[in-house]
């Protein structure tokens, strides 16, 4: 099955030279996506700019993004949780992170902060025109990529490099595409490698409440492998 | 909040020239997104034709997908469930959907046939390496992207237009980037507009159970606006 995955990357490359090219120069730079860029709305930016301030008192952190893996945290993956036989394939090298594998403003515009003594992490989301479903909305499934994005985060800072187990997802209002929304998650509990964590997903103005969710995360075992 | 998305929409036009230029262009040809391109692996397109067969005596449907709404479906809609005031805005028009965004072989490739009789959805699904969430496996979001789509497509047989209310979702083994995969939905009980859903998603060959979950979908009331 992995083996086959890239071998069709190869038929990719060769098939699709424009989308292969925007991906191999992408690989070199390793840029920061959780920074504004020129798609991002005034409401993005203001709430943005607060939570730069709060960052001063070295309190909150803002993490970065990155569409491709940077080179030192993969090497560690694989080290750990790829057998060594398929650390060579393409199919590692190649990927970009799903959720800034889109054009600036397209998809997911997104920067999370984290607070590590109160266990908090806030996730600032304008969602673009790609991620449709009913028209004008956001879709079911762009809606659920986030919260996992979010609730991993905050999982990821207690955990390491961490799983989802499950996510359970309230759809409470359908969100407009483009409108920026803050999602505030927690963990709730922790039990060994488990990982309780809930958040809930608003309007900028926190007068929505568009969604409530839980996760169980599990950190993964460095004496298992994934493949 | 919906006007600025306009605007915004109107600044990624003049911003990013080229993006948009494809984007325009793809909006006029309305194609069919659910049949074999070249970046389908042999696994996908043999399943592809065992139910393109199971579909010569009607027991079973191909279910087209655009990543443009198509202007009928669309006005559809609009007459029902969006404020008139609102009809003409960009932010419907310019809009695609999420799982149709990508290139080629990057997002998410499927097909969806259907058996009406039996209430009974299939997805086969091949997630490319734009999707990556731990290296070289299926970000979370995209599972419960596809599995957002498998559960609406089975949902909207029985309701019409459905919005998702509720996703649980149990994600059991790592799914690989680029493999095939077949995502069986059901319904399993209607209460009025509400509609109970459940999933496997399994390899293609069955053998592995890469995650199970349930769904609730509201059929949307033609006398509620969403807008």
């Amino acid at each position: 099955m992995l083996r086959s995955c890239a071998t069709h990357l190869r038929t990719l490359r060769s098939g699709s030279v424009e989308v292969w090219r925007s991906f191999s120069s992408e690989k070199v730079t390793h840029k920061d996506h959780a920074v504004p860029n020129p798609s991002w709305s005034k409401d993005l930016r203001i709430l943005f700019d607060q939570f730069m301030k709060k960052c001063e008192d070295g309190s909150w952190k803002r993490l970065s993004s990155y569409r491709i893996i940077p080179p030192e945290h993969l090497k560690d993956f694989q080290t750990q949780f790829i057998d060594p036989s398929y650390s060579k394939e393409e199919y590692i090298l190649k990927g970009q992170l799903f959720t800034r594998s889109f054009e600036d403003g397209m998809g997911f515009e997104y920067v999370v902060f984290c607070n590590d003594v109160e266990k908090k992490v806030v996730c600032l989301f304008q969602g673009g025109p790609f991620l449709q479903g009913v028209p004008g909305f956001l879709h079911g499934g762009a809606t659920a990529s986030i919260i996992d994005v979010a609730l991993g985060k905050c999982a990821a800072r207690a955990g390491g490099i961490v799983m989802t187990a499950n996510l359970n997802i309230n759809y409470k209002r359908p969100i407009p595409l483009c409108s920026v929304s803050v999602i505030n998650s927690q963990i709730d509990k922790i039990e060994g490698r488990k990982l309780f964590l809930s958040c809930n997903f608003q309007s900028s103005d926190e007068k929505i409440l568009y969604a409530d969710a839980t996760g169980l995360f599990i950190k993964l075992d460095p004496k298992k492998r994934l493949t």
